[in-house]
């Protein structure tokens, strides 16, 4: 079992750390990481410059990969030939929860994405920290579960084309009310204009505002976390809204 | 009737100057598109850095906004409230199809994801040029297929959190074979690994290989536009995969 290990906070952040440390409970791992934070940037897939890739010492003194390209980039390239085949990629830990419509712009769940484009299982782990929890957070509960999905994966395979999105609270192992497969639920986004001027007179513009919430509807990825539940959602890449289809059948053009 | 006109590709490229034209027939357009290229670059909020807003002034004489955000930031922005409230986001005309697995990577249609997430219709337009193609390539039936559709949804509306992905053939208008409701299809990437080295004797990697290409289904996306026909795609921002979490419900942890 090789199993290749990234994120999109960057190649030293401390939950990709912890989620490496308890993989190798299950296989040979790589890490394969950005070299910079990638935090709502997106599915990438870089083609209009090379990439770098380097080697970088994580804070357990193991040897990890780097690369100037994005958290897609960083499974794509491993998979196009750059390291030994990979049977399974990890994503995370995120320092925060991607539900609801976070997951396209998430670096952490694209990377996750790529990996099953490509034909590999992924799955993509974010801790559901407080908000504006100061310190270091403790990402043992996350990378606990993160193995144990992985483990459910490796021993009962998942159905094609999916993408397993885990949210984790930010509880203790022994504190978690237990695991729900849930549905992607609906995100409340609470973004504001915040104009200012530059000490030249000129204008710019920060996307501000405040954290985003969701609405708390049972069986959803949000609705889990808040009832202290690890939340387990099957994404797959067809976006088609099939109902819609026959609505827009009737169309006359 | 106010429509906000954008693209993946930069403000000044000909696809977007093309689908502007014509979708002033409909009502007032603002324009407000990136000031560089952002293909493949995904679905992107930019929370780490401000933007900045400048006028530019398109090939026609006609003024518009460009920023230095992403494609999505250039939906953001503006439903935000930096220009009045607009009523239909429609990006484009890319010069590439944009189908199956490209709807997350793609500028364009993420564009349009972003605006239906703030609660505003959108449309992605995309022209299926020709492998290869040199020199200018012709946008106007493309432009004249995004303001059909432009004309269907202002008349009868759209299905909530519905995305129109729109995928026209590289024809004459009298050539197109019609309009087709399709879904979403299978991509085949033919990516490859190509390793350089550099003046200087360092490793450097390419995500090279060939064009994508794609499964011939009908009622897909790409059988659409294999057969002549105008590719209509409703989207959804809900990826929950419905099936697999009867799947994962049998797991125990």
């Amino acid at each position: 079992m090789h199993i290749l290990v990234t994120n999109d906070d960057g190649v030293q952040a401390p939950g990709l750390l912890a989620l490496a440390q308890e993989m190798r409970k299950l296989g040979r791992v790589t890490v394969f990481a950005p070299d910079k934070n990638w935090s709502a940037s997106g599915h990438v897939k870089t083609l209009d410059r090379p990439l770098r890739v380097r080697e970088a010492i994580l804070a357990d003194g193991s040897t990890a990969f780097t690369s100037d390209g994005a958290p897609s980039d960083c499974v794509a390239l491993p998979l196009l030939g750059l390291i030994d085949p990979v049977d399974l990629v990890v994503s995370g830990i995120n320092p925060n929860a991607n539900i609801s419509h976070d997951v396209t712009y998430s670096g952490t769940v694209t990377a996750a994405m790529e990996a099953v484009i490509t034909g590999v299982r992924g799955i993509a782990v974010s801790l559901d920290s407080p908000d504006g929890f100061k310190g270091p957070l403790d990402y043992s509960t996350a990378a606990i579960v993160g193995r144990r999905v992985a483990e459910q994966v490796i021993a009962d395979g998942l159905p094609e084309g999916v993408v397993l999105n885990v949210n984790v609270p930010y509880f203790k192992e022994s504190e978690l009310k237990g695991y729900m497969i849930t549905r992607q639920g609906l995100r409340v986004y609470r973004d504001a204009l915040d104009s200012r001027i530059d000490p030249r007179g000129k204008p710019y513009y920060w996307i501000g505002g405040e954290v985003p919430t969701g609405i708390d509807e049972p069986g959803t990825d949000f609705g889990a976390l808040r009832a202290g539940y690890v939340s387990i959602t099957p994404l797959q890449l067809d976006l088609t809204n099939y109902k819609a289809m026959d609505v827009l059948k009737k169309w006359k053009f």
